[in-house]
């Protein structure tokens, strides 16, 4: 191998980077053109967060909804700034890898999409203590008159919004696709689901905001300790008046 | 600044890295001790797959379920041996950063967190291609008697068996409590519920390793199609008689 020429090639790389760096880590190129750590240090977790602007937050989560469904388009709301605003890791993480949570997971119903992503983004974002905060969406998704975000420029224009009562897609779009009167492929219920989707990830980020600042302070409990087993609290929605008795 | 001292510490860092590689990249240290990526190619999307051995999958995910419980089990049992067969992007991904999904996502007993935890998993391998295995988890979830896995050195013994007939956590682990007449925080549920993170890691590794060999067949279809509106397939559960009529 000729050293001289590598030396040079190292050189260049050197001068491309824009910087003389002291303390300098290797990468090498293999055959697949992809980088492979040679001693890359990770970064640390959680990888941390930097106040975002809501209105750009719900403008990103609403047009993502029209290209990836709910769970991507949450993700995308909250993580695309930061990728801007903090770069790496951020930046190398693939936003399209969580398109799956659509629909209740791959269209099973169960939870919102939108609080799926809502979970990723906080999980990455503050690791442990982020439940808290995927926690109060959770409670305030259930417990509002949703969609609250009004487009810019609307897809397609419906009249109802609804309180779901539940985190549950299924419960969610059902309840409203039948005060509606439309269609699970129409284009007011595809509307309604990305405009919640642009609720959800400003409403994260919102608490995101008050946390950094420290200002966050955590209102709903544990659904768990109250109740004796993992639940949503619209029990009687699928018990009727047979409710078991929790066994604590 | 000493350019022949920098030169130096350069040399230094590559003997260090113990290669001279063709065409290095450079990542400099900042002041935070964190590698900030110069000119750094990122790895193509979805990351990809090696075939795995189920035993070490199921052995993993069980012993993680009592670290971080159902979400980071899966995703752990599947992520940590590609973490070491394939190295990057595995390597840098930080599993702790999907705890969040236990208990059916912070315990509002929605999707139980193993598929939430298979869902991540796949998504990263095999992007919008591994909504097929998942689906075909979770179906499997729904229909089958779990747990199956038989830890070498159990953490408690337990007597039952349960086909939940959905994926929700809440009517999953409900419907199993009842029959074991054993409450939430006992230790027979604990380790049903690690033991089905077991199964759930190992199932979706074994669709995998048939994807990878390339004689995967999708087997479950699309519930929206199939019903117009996401959703479980126990529907008399909780509708009773009243099951609405689906429009298409």
């Amino acid at each position: 191998m000729d050293k001289t020429k590598n030396e040079l090639s190292r050189r260049d790389a050197i001068i491309g980077a824009g910087k003389i760096a002291t303390g300098a880590a290797i990468l090498s190129v293999g055959a697949s053109g992809l980088l492979t750590p040679a001693k890359v240090k990770a970064a640390s977790f959680p990888w941390g967060y930097k106040k975002l602007d809501l209105q750009e937050v719900g403008d990103i989560a609403y047009e993502t909804w029209y290209k990836s469904f709910c769970c991507q388009a949450v993700v995308s709301g909250i993580l695309k700034p930061l990728q801007k605003k903090i770069g790496e890791p951020y930046a190398s993480l693939p936003l399209d890898a969580f398109k799956w949570g659509h629909g209740g997971a791959v269209g099973w119903g169960t939870l919102c999409g939108s609080m799926t992503g809502a979970g990723i983004a906080t999980g990455f974002i503050a690791g442990h203590e982020g439940e808290k905060i995927l926690n109060d969406v959770i409670a305030w998704y259930a417990d509002t008159e949703l969609p609250i975000y009004k487009p810019a420029h609307p897809k397609s224009h419906f009249k109802n919004v609804n309180r779901s009562d539940s985190p549950l897609c299924h419960v969610s779009v059902g309840k409203w696709m039948n005060k509606e009167g439309v269609k699970f492929f129409s284009p007011q219920r595809k509307e309604r689901c990305a405009r919640i989707s642009a609720d959800v990830a400003m409403r994260t980020a919102k608490l995101l905001n008050d946390w950094k600042d420290g200002t966050y302070v955590p209102a709903h409990g544990s659904n768990v300790k109250e109740h004796g087993i993992t639940t949503q609290l619209n029990c009687m929605e699928c018990h009727g008046d047979d409710v078991p008795e929790p066994k604590m």
